[in-house]
């Protein structure tokens, strides 16, 4: 096994043992980047000299008295949303011509405190405001759409461009990118990770979060970004949980909801994701049949809010340069001037009623397991979906149907891989709990996964 | 001095010695009522004979084991937007015609808890929608506006016609009576006192408070009844001070305004509350020079948040029955409609900085001390004040101005008598600090009462 193909949990050790060096994995993980980001266009920029003089110095810290931590030497990207002093944050849009971010976000200055080595800014659908990040290929079929907004980060670490990535999740923008190219994803409850010094969708309902190789890897890299930031308003103060818990799934209750997790998803998907939830029963869980609360209200409320706060965050380039947006963005963005105030509080109550609904949900259960999408990668262009009960639905409205839930009520949601379909397409599986139950989501994947055998395998892409 | 008289401080202190029973002070009050409520309205609603039975059962316990505390055998009204279980919450409009509440607010319940006295339910400008209360009259002259919202609770306590009374806070609607008739009033912090069951104005800027006849008295009332309540979403988990603290006031460092709090104030005004702040150097605070941040926002923020809120409340009851709504908050109401959900979110994004700016403010001092109105109670049917300086303003955008900024930004507040003005009209002073402080305005506010001689006093009705 080369370097790159390391998940950060082994790669950390191995720094820690000295059988690796930074520069060594820096390396490697560069050579993958040269070797496939032509087929993939994971990133935006690749920043390779700075990698290496990064790793040289965590190489030598290493050496002297040992790493910082388990992300000390470790090769990352960034999403084009997340500042770093000096570099231009893109947002992959031409709006963005000319930026240069002035000071580090507090995601990137925690991460380079934790002493990972940023290898670049990876692509986003334009200022996440999309679920396919045109620019990017899927990591297992270059035909297919590599989910979005957090594409670039998701196909980097599928791909071995990245041991570890970060992204944003609005309406499921981690987990969706995550789920189509075979990684881990988290998104962690509202207001645990700070967002200062990162470009804003809809600021009610944005999140950062890691895509990884494996769930152990997703718990290390929250340890390292979750804390209390006075310069972003969500943000929760307070003591962190240690998110590395590991521990048997024995009288944990796993809800499986009765209705709009399974409802409209693939025959492949909802196979591979109920033998995954039986596997959770076989690891000592008890399964609890559960009933998703204001289902219908889901997509009116998400739209509701992110429109009209993704409108009034672009107001003033809207103004002077709407032609710079692609046209799928800007049509979206005008929309939101023509939403009324009675309909974004509509849309707010319908979220305070939907978070405590789903309060009182989990009350009875501490996980609920399902899909994180309904359908594998679909081809690059396709725009709708046609589905068994005669229904056609928009790709985007797809595939945010299942993850948008977490968004509105501020729970945790991790997806991890599951299977694959017929096509070799990788099969995602949600797992939410109750708000800052982080811990609990993170325990159960982890179990789930060291029971599996084939959970982190890279995309397989010839070189 | 006849009981009704009395402050709720002393009146406690004499039911505690069993040197006044609660059948007697509450016998007191509703004569008292009787004599002077035909040229008050301070009432929607008096109930007398299930008051006086109450009193007989906290006379009967106070006998047996002692009274439960401070509150208990006292008589007190709720402004008529507080729910308590079987009475009608008329919010002194048409459109709640025939409405029965099914269970007490959070705040009714407390207060039941406590042993206190309901007498009624208190006038309020229709829906709390106005700074005057129309059917009630200024307990000092009555050709004068009330002031509003709470307009009846104000005039009730002045007037003897209520040992205490609580309000509603959206804008000012418990201070600016509580000013305008000569009594003290509290806006608590915002979360700290919850709203459930109270008609909601603007639900991001509602707030509710006592208002009493001492600074003592509101730190007794602010004990019983702050504290958590999961069914108010604003409400704020966690232990709450100890309200009633006294102490000197040496080493407090108080702010004086240099902007905002002194600009079109009448000159009267400005002298008291200037003599006021003076009297807290006395005691030996030491006065800060401070510039007030962003006070072009505060108007623009306050009606940018509340008119949309308060139509997305009153929707329903709108399309079905505009015309039982006054003529002036039918037209705010139908003004809402039109408010987009842009400016809406300006107005949130506003807060947010506000609330930012004030807090930073806070850091270098104790409290901010400036005048609660910048002018006495007006004639009834007064609409506009012209000032010094050419301009004329509306008397609600005047009565408005100097309180809106604690709702914005969720500060407590504090009035307390500080004056007259050559009419005889009573000033008030007000006091601010940061968030969750409640303890420190209190505490200097009480430190001021027991320094003067002339807080307290009753509104000077011949009977």
């Amino acid at each position: 096994m080369q370097p790159f193909e390391l998940s950060l949990s082994d790669a950390a050790r191995a720094v820690h043992a000295r059988e690796l060096s930074p520069v060594e994995l820096t390396e490697s993980v560069l050579d993958r980047i040269h070797a496939v980001e032509g087929r993939l266009g994971a990133y935006v920029t690749i920043a390779a000299e700075a990698a290496l003089a990064a790793a040289v110095r965590a190489e030598r810290e290493v050496a002297g008295g040992g790493p910082r931590g388990p992300l000390h030497g470790i090769p990352m990207g960034l999403k084009d949303l997340i500042d770093v002093e000096g570099m231009a944050t893109t947002a992959s849009s031409s709006v963005r011509e000319g930026h240069v971010a002035d000071r580090d976000s507090h995601v990137a200055a925690r991460l380079d405190a934790a002493g990972a080595v940023l290898l670049g800014k990876t692509h986003t659908h334009e200022f996440a405001y999309g679920l396919t990040t045109p620019q990017t290929h899927n990591a297992w079929d270059h035909g297919r759409v590599a989910g979005g907004s957090s594409g670039g980060s998701a196909v980097a670490v599928a791909a071995g461009e990245a041991t570890f990535a970060m992204g944003t999740d609005t309406g499921g923008s981690i987990r969706v990118p995550a789920a189509l190219n075979g990684v881990v994803g988290l998104k962690p409850t509202y207001g645990l990770v700070s967002r200062s010094g990162v470009t804003s969708l809809s600021w009610s309902l944005d999140h950062v979060g890691p895509l990884t190789r494996t769930v152990q890897d997703a718990a290390l890299v929250l340890s390292a970004t979750a804390g209390h930031d006075p310069r972003d308003p969500a943000s929760v103060a307070g003591p962190t949980a240690d998110f590395s818990q590991r521990g048997d799934l024995r009288g944990l209750r796993v809800g499986v909801p009765r209705n709009h997790y399974f409802d409209r998803v693939s025959p492949e998907v909802e196979e591979a994701v109920r033998r995954g939830i039986e596997r959770l029963a076989q690891l000592g869980a008890e399964l609890v049949d559960v009933e998703i609360p204001m289902t219908r209200y889901i997509q009116a409320t998400q739209w509701g809010l992110m429109v009209p706060e993704a409108t009034a965050y672009h107001e003033r380039s809207l103004r002077a340069s709407a032609e710079l947006y692609a046209p799928d963005v800007r049509v979206l963005l005008e929309a939101g001037e023509l939403t009324s105030a009675g309909d974004y509080l509509r849309a707010q109550r319908a979220r305070t009623m939907m978070r405590d609904a789903w309060a009182r949900m989990f009350d009875g259960i501490d996980v609920l397991a399902g899909p994180t999408v309904p359908m594998t990668a679909v081809e690059s262009g396709q725009e709708t979906v046609e589905w068994a009960d005669g229904t056609t639905e928009s790709v985007a409205d797809s595939y945010v149907r299942l993850s948008a839930p977490a968004n509105i009520t501020g729970v945790p949601a991790l997806t991890l891989p599951v299977g694959h379909d017929h096509a070799g397409l990788p099969i995602g599986m949600q797992l939410m709990a109750g708000a800052f139950r982080d811990a609990t989501v993170l325990r159960v994947g982890r179990a789930f996964e060291e029971a599996a055998t084939d959970a982190g395998r890279l995309a397989p892409i010839a070189v």
